[in-house]
């Protein structure tokens, strides 16, 4: 089958073998796949990783042996693949099982590919009234929800996104159907106008009131955001961390400390809450997407998402 | 100035002394003014209140000695005018101070009057792309904002609303915003579907799964409500209690020590998350207008809001 290899470079292939699903998985035809800031990370060297990234898709399950009800299903994937029996999963914790592989990025081929398989557990139905263009979007929705599933955000709090990329944009109307004040800072005008369509404040000024937010979202997939959401924060406030990149940063925690900050990493989140949200239309993904390719323009496709201030790149097999 | 007062019975008064504002106070011209079930409580004998009933209400200020920029601005007002002085008040907690008046409810007139009068820490500027017919709902849909202020739901929460009253539509709508796997069991073919509209579930029917539900909104009205929450709500779940009536309610709480659940009393919420609301559309008001009379007509207006399934009425001076 074709698909985008990542070996010591990101590659095109025309005769990659496609996956047999072991027992308990599901093989899926991908029909669309977003290329999302962790795959740009990966070809920089994040997680080392090797094989097919992509990791956000919606495809058509094409064979399921162990549970044939599944095949002809429109889904989306939740990426982390667990074992099922280690201590981690068995006290309800199965994404961060030790022995997980993730799609696209730990162990496990990914969406960037004619097929790919996952285990069945990991599938959600996507509702009619929810177009493929939209389902693709189900994954980084999660990863947005999963702050409000961590976090109580109240309705009278001061919140702050810091960032304005592609899941920034999806963490910013999560966070607006909270009731919160919220305010918007980054860098793109186009992509702010999104925002304030809704209703969203927005800024790209720095003169922002400092140590005045009950919550701020780290999203801008930097690691100088993060001395940005220190000053932001008041004492006894919450950073939530929704940036993976590759390196380190250089933090001053003392002022963590000082100002009794809680530091909350936040990955990936609920698919349903995310599938309901957009069935509902909540939220709005449309005009996030910049761009729709053929995976035969895979290549060209990576280079238009790591273009600074590009949305959302699509890739269709 | 023409009033509903509400002395053995409620009556209509044409020649009623208009307030005049304390230092610290504004006078406020009401525009509308919404009829709310403890309004029909009240003249059921809740509270023992005498004097002028109405606490939703969207008005202009007319005089204000102490704050003049607030003369000529449209206002809504938080109902709970605090002593500021006390322990209570100290604390943090205005709402609940023990010599608060009440606008309409305990202690002070309200808004079934041409004009009324509240401290100016209670009014909230209306945004100018909010009707009057939108803001007078403020407060009831800032009670609603309460259960998400005070109670963490989660985007994977299943969560029931019992009650398809003013109170019950305006709590799904804003439960339905976190994405939770909502249901809203009601008694009113046509309330409900101003739900269904909106994509949020609903039943009539009395066989909805038991001891399931992570959070149950109690919103019936009614000292029924209590019993069929108490089913629904699974162990170690939360009961949020928004109903409020004359009289005393029969109720297991034996059942609620064995499944260890949690009851959460609501009343009133916070009024900007509820503007911001309104002003972005998240939620939507008007199906629930029902009738739309002159003070004049106050009476009939109250008799008709007491009609089984009736939803909003507004009364304008």
């Amino acid at each position: 089958m074709r698909a985008l290899h990542l070996g010591k470079t990101l590659t095109l292939r025309e005769d990659y073998a496609a996956p047999t699903p072991p027992s308990g998985e599901a093989l899926v035809r991908v029909r669309l796949a977003g290329v999302c800031n962790t795959d740009l990370e990966l070809v920089r060297g994040y997680m080392s990783f090797r094989g097919v990234p992509g990791h956000e898709f919606v495809g058509e399950v094409v064979q399921c042996d162990s549970a044939p009800e599944w095949i002809g299903q429109c889904v989306v994937g939740e990426i982390n693949a667990a074992c099922g029996q280690c201590e981690t999963c068995r006290a309800g914790r199965p994404t961060h099982c030790p022995h997980r592989t993730t799609l696209g990025i730990a162990g496990r081929d990914g969406a960037f590919a004619e097929y790919l398989c996952l285990p069945i557990a990991n599938l959600h139905r996507v509702p009619e009234n929810v177009p493929d263009e939209a389902a693709v979007f189900v994954e980084p929705l999660a990863a947005a929800c999963e702050i409000t599933q961590a976090i109580h955000i109240r309705p009278t709090d001061r919140v702050a996104v810091l960032g304005d990329g592609k899941l920034g944009l999806l963490c910013a109307q999560v966070l607006q159907l909270t009731g919160c004040d919220l305010l918007v800072i980054g860098h793109h005008e186009e992509s702010l106008e999104i925002l304030r369509r809704r209703g969203i404040q927005t800024t790209r000024r720095a003169d922002i009131p400092m140590s005045a937010y009950d919550v701020v979202v780290e999203a801008t997939g930097t690691p100088e955001g993060f001395a940005t959401a220190r000053q932001l924060v008041r004492p006894r406030g919450t950073i939530v961390l929704k940036s993976t990149y590759h390196g380190a940063v250089d933090a001053n925690l003392t002022r963590v400390v000082v100002d009794e900050v809680t530091l909350a990493g936040s990955r990936c989140g609920p698919f349903e809450p995310a599938l309901r949200l957009l069935a509902q239309n909540l939220v709005e993904v449309m005009p996030l997407i910049q761009g729709h390719l053929r995976l035969s323009e895979g290549l060209a496709a990576f280079e238009r998402a790591g273009q600074r201030g590009t949305l959302k790149i699509l890739i269709e097999p």
